[in-house]
């Protein structure tokens, strides 16, 4: 959750899936890396953006897809981002102008809402939660 | 980190790696389970024991196995356990008891003093930390 200035950090996505919707940067984890260099290398290929990560924000289960997201709050070590390959456009967003109904992933919608909701309170909480689009038995 | 009347629960591992030293109950998350979930199953198959899972513990990242250990703190539900298949033995144990030559991972090591470091301040906080016993470039 890349912050500038109590602006957030969105990228539209340029790939599938869910082209054209905004995200946080954000992707899999490589091999040998922490989840916070995850983030860090995250932003620079999809927002040309150098950050420095913060306290933990979210744990997300996503139990139909296997994944487990991980998100922080972090700032931009400076104004500098732009679209990387992965990415439509770049923008710094103020609350009041989040696209909510384009947001790409319901994670990221959480995680968006809580950081939001913790700001206004003063506070950096983490907050678990758990996604799971599976059928039902026979549904 | 299972925990009853100020004791934790300790795993002495029947396996390898590091069969014969000590662990909490732990292992790889299946498809389709959260983080905690994961901790619940792995409580039952090791230390027949139920629990309740409590706040994040602690995160460690194991760059040389290509690990995410995510550790939380728990209560025994009851005080019944015992040894599952892949225990030796399995004791509640006091915290002057704890046999710090004989833990059997590094990550556990870890989480468990902070757990008793944040029992003693009365607080419940997450700590993130690294391992990494990759070999330097060329050593």
């Amino acid at each position: 959750m890349p912050e500038h200035d109590g602006k957030i950090l969105l990228c539209r996505r340029a790939i599938e899936p869910r082209r054209g919707y905004w995200t946080i940067p954000a992707g899999f984890m490589e091999n040998g890396e922490t989840t916070q260099d995850a983030a860090r290398r995250e932003s620079i290929e999809e927002a040309m953006a150098e950050v420095e990560v913060g306290s933990l924000l979210a744990v997300v289960h996503v139990l139909h897809a296997d994944q487990v997201h991980v998100m922080f709050r972090a700032r931009l070590a400076y104004p500098e981002f732009g679209a990387g390959p992965e990415s439509l456009e770049v923008m710094l967003c103020d609350e009041a102008d989040i696209p909510w109904e384009d947001i790409a992933f319901r994670s990221v919608d959480f995680a968006l809402r809580r950081y939001l909701e913790d700001r206004r309170r003063g506070v950096e909480q983490h907050h678990f939660t758990t996604i799971d689009f599976r059928k039902p038995p026979g549904g």
